[in-house]
């Protein structure tokens, strides 16, 4: 495993790519390993699985899949011999894929239970986000970790579940149906700065905990998007914890160019030396949200 | 205005309802006001916005809205004499269906700019929701409020921007394209719930303050969806602040029968006497996040 683990999409690797078998995987770096589901381990994150049938607790409904996690099986027999945990590699791969929002390459495999595995081999499902990880007793009796993964690739014409549940829920007078939301997909910009302050909120200095290691979002200074047009760039970015992230995108706070806070929190942003934010950046949010005298 | 303002779609008005002038939009209560551009107020939220061209900053992008606020202008001239501010019930009432995740029906008028908009009268353009809110210097020289709508109704064939957003974002191996993603829509129940704790979070008593009010997410004890199948009933939510939000749902924490909470934070969850909280619920949450021995 001396080659870096990549993320996303390999080039000459499309949707629906077959292959014949798990070797097949190794020399794009599609998947390096040819004898686990999971490329990948907690520091890194998980770039990739390969499904293979291996626990009849998968569930595999296209766009939406759960996935249950790696170790506890008697290496001969395959069967669950002990509790997983979320300490394995595999499992806290998926953790960190899913704390810092990286995208898994899933690959079917024709033992695996899905109308869209192939008969011989395997094929390329796409890129699929986690957004949830729970415990279980699996039907063993031991503990198991598993994972609900989203289709999150650039196919627009598949739907993930997430989506068709905002887009079909009947908007109805009463509301009965509804959702909360979360889709948090980063860019490497924005993963090495909250890797330059180790998750941990530039505004409170909270680093939100998670199973195996910590949570926090890149902010934008400037928006993107219509019609402010700010940078995904590092100059343009914050390391903060959700809550200081809904308020600075709503203007509750905003930021002079000493870095002092402005509005209702008091005191200075914390600003590592390796991290220089654009003035014009600061001025533009202080401008938008009333903070520019 | 004695009829009380309804949000989300009206029985009988369907996307590309046609409605030959204001007046016929207020017996149904889909826009009860003919003389303003919002019908709602800060308290309640805005419930709908009619497009009739007043201002000529405003842009539509067919499921993306730049809308331009209300207030400022000499209602003779109508130019815009001074500041607008979000204090206006207009305004005000559109940053709460903001804070709230509450949608806003859209309808089109002749006048405003728009491939969309009809030869005569109004068309009603579904369901959006508001996902930023700014100041800017109008071209008048005087502050105005603007907000971004996104479409939120129940077609799937249209595709909202942040939809597109997600889904057309090439996932490179660089990952150079990315976004960061928070739609709260809630559902009534939800509102409920947030109402009863005036936004304060059951964890850590904070309310997010955002421009004119506050700030609440409604978290699911048991989750939504497969394969937990909670229920989105108030016995199964709590008020929390977005942080201890991203913890429930990630299990850093959990709860006790007794409310006392397990894990990294000490102390009870608040819990108001009219709230019952379903404690197979609280049960499931420990289950599966490793808290129940």
């Amino acid at each position: 495993m001396a080659r870096p683990i990549t993320f996303g999409e390999i080039e000459g690797i499309e949707e629906g790519h077959w292959f014949a078998d798990r070797k097949e995987m190794m020399p794009s770096c599609f998947h390096r390993n040819s004898g686990w589901g999971v490329d990948g381990n907690g520091k890194e994150g998980a770039a990739a699985i390969a499904l293979s049938g291996g626990y009849e607790d998968d569930e595999d409904h296209g766009d939406e899949i759960i996935y249950t996690g790696a170790g506890g099986n008697d290496p001969d027999t395959k069967r669950q011999v002990k509790d997983q945990s979320w300490e394995h590699p595999s499992n806290a791969g998926l953790l960190t894929s899913w704390d810092q929002g990286l995208p898994v390459r899933v690959a079917r495999g024709h033992n695996h239970k899905s109308s869209s595995s192939p008969e011989k081999g395997y094929s390329y499902a796409g890129l699929y986000c986690v957004v949830d990880a729970w415990e279980e007793l699996g039907k063993s009796g031991f503990k198991i970790c598993r994972f609900r993964l989203i289709y999150c690739g650039s196919n627009s014409d598949r739907k993930t579940p997430e989506k068709t549940e905002i887009a079909g829920s009947p908007a109805t007078p009463e509301r009965r149906e509804g959702t909360v939301m979360r889709i948090v997909r980063d860019t490497e910009i924005s993963l090495e700065i909250k890797r330059l302050y180790k998750n941990h909120c530039q505004v409170c200095c909270i680093a939100i905990p998670t199973k195996t290691g910590s949570y926090s979002e890149g902010a934008h200074i400037r928006p993107l998007g219509r019609p402010h047009n700010g940078d995904d760039s590092k100059d343009n970015l914050l390391c903060l914890c959700p809550n200081h992230h809904v308020m600075l995108d709503r203007g509750s706070f905003s930021i002079d160019d000493d870095f002092s806070l402005l509005g209702p929190i008091s005191g200075k942003l914390r600003v590592n030396p390796h991290h220089d934010i654009n003035e014009d950046n600061l001025k533009y949010h202080r401008q938008i949200h009333g903070y520019e005298k």
